[in-house]
């Protein structure tokens, strides 16, 4: 029982998942927790993780007696740097044989590429790029909704609302969209604007089925709003590639779905996920062995 | 003492003007009160009316027992619809002679065109347009910062942040003034999201200057970023036109300072305005009585 045990963490801004491996990489054990975004507070996550890696524990038959063997490789939403890392591993409320921690782009990019260098795009309702080239990581873009996040499925729908707005006004094209947007959201201005005063990037992007549905069908307004974020997607996608990216994997709920509208060669530069973020945990951890 | 008297407000978000004008139009006092956004409540929004009111009357030497022969006007932030309209009139803390109330836009564009058919546009933190013909006013954009309001200060700072983000992460180009928003805002991404958090229209309005100086410097980042802005008030203008705005007022801010970024044709369709919007609101008192 001396061989040295590992856990991968996917800490993100839902929830967190945690896998317990041994040192050949076998999975012994999940489990599953609350956010671990570290901006929530690292008491916070830590209770997150901890939920995850105890059911990790119980899945394998294990207690915490074995964490002291155990080296922890967190994907954490919301780290920026150094100073988050050590106050990280500074803050576990439980001692480990040992603690890395990085970004959960960083951790899903290293198990997608199975420890190798390579960069994923995750376009869902927000966006994010990252590439690892030795070793080393990179994030582009994913600094939020409101200026950044291009080809999401929020960005879409905001610019949905917008063109249904300038539809209504006769600023721009009215089309199905745009009155089916409209209607949905109570069919006149100040409706809109009640809508829009609480609404959180997950409200944007809940219209974007609605924008691809009309876009596949020609609808004008429609199509332009899906081929913006597609470009965008492939703006990212370019500059992947320019920074020596030897493969990319496009994931989250909306990348694959945009990729019909994307330009054929994308498909030669795309490859699929070979680990799940966990499992960038995991290999996170295992550098700490390595060092 | 038995002639009518005439109060025009003027009911912004941020404060509430009135003026008192004689049965001639000639004024005889003017007075200031807080924020009349009905948004705040109707509660808020009276008290800051009455605030101004008082003041109007103690310019002209006159009690709050001139108001039973005084027909007011309301030009009010937030007015969405007549029902509205009857709220405000409902709960009026003193009996008028007369209560007319309109949208702050509303009084503003009668104002500017002295009670005549015309439009307005106004670009300054915000954007919205009116138009008035044959005495019924429409309400074209302005349905805020995050889904309308183009040709604003607000989206032009804000598109400068989001093309400093781009510059920074290679995704777009870096001029001087991706790299000189970047310096102001902290100088990396993170440093970014934490000032874009809390940030309100006004904060990224804050940023209009710097990229109308870079712009007419010739940065080629700066130079889009103000023709856009410039490009989205003339779709505005277009649109006034097609409803048939015989003379367009270009007021707030910015809007007078993109002139000289728009086609020379705008020029020709630009009127002055000949009165503001607390002449507007007396205009609509005197509405009152023509009834």
């Amino acid at each position: 029982m001396s061989n040295p045990l590992f856990l991968g963490i996917d800490g993100g801004g839902t929830r967190c998942r945690a896998r317990l491996a041994d040192h050949a990489g076998v999975t012994l054990g999940e489990g599953i927790g609350g956010a671990a975004n570290i901006r929530l507070g690292l008491d916070v996550a830590w209770t997150a993780i901890m939920e995850a890696v105890d059911g990790a524990l119980a899945q394998a038959g294990l207690t915490r007696e074995v964490l002291s063997r155990t080296h922890i490789g967190l994907g954490l939403a919301g780290i920026t740097g150094v100073a988050d890392q050590q106050r990280v591993a500074a803050s576990a409320p439980v001692p480990f044989a040992g603690i890395l921690s990085d970004t959960d782009a960083f951790t899903a990019c290293l198990g997608a590429h199975a420890g190798a260098d390579g960069a994923i795009l995750i376009s869902g309702t927000g966006s994010a790029a990252q590439i690892i080239i030795g070793g080393q990581g990179r994030g582009i873009g994913g600094w939020g909704f409101e200026v950044s996040d291009l080809g999401s499925g929020a960005a879409m729908g905001r610019d949905a609302v917008r063109a249904a707005l300038l539809g209504y006004d006769g600023l721009g094209p009215e089309t199905g969209l745009t009155r089916a947007v409209m209607e949905k959201l109570g069919g006149d201005p100040p409706a809109v604007v009640a809508w829009v005063g609480p609404a959180r990037p997950g409200d944007y992007g809940s219209l974007a089925p609605m924008v691809l549905e009309h876009a596949r069908l020609g609808d004008a307004v429609g199509e332009r709003l899906v081929r913006e974020q597609a470009d965008h997607l492939v703006m990212h996608i370019r500059r992947l590639l320019e920074l020596g990216a030897p493969g990319i994997c496009l994931m989250g709920g909306l990348g694959p779905v945009l990729l019909e509208w994307m330009p054929p060669w994308v498909g030669d530069v795309l490859v699929a996920p070979k680990g799940d973020a966990m499992a960038g945990g995991v290999l996170l951890a295992m550098r700490g062995v390595a060092r």
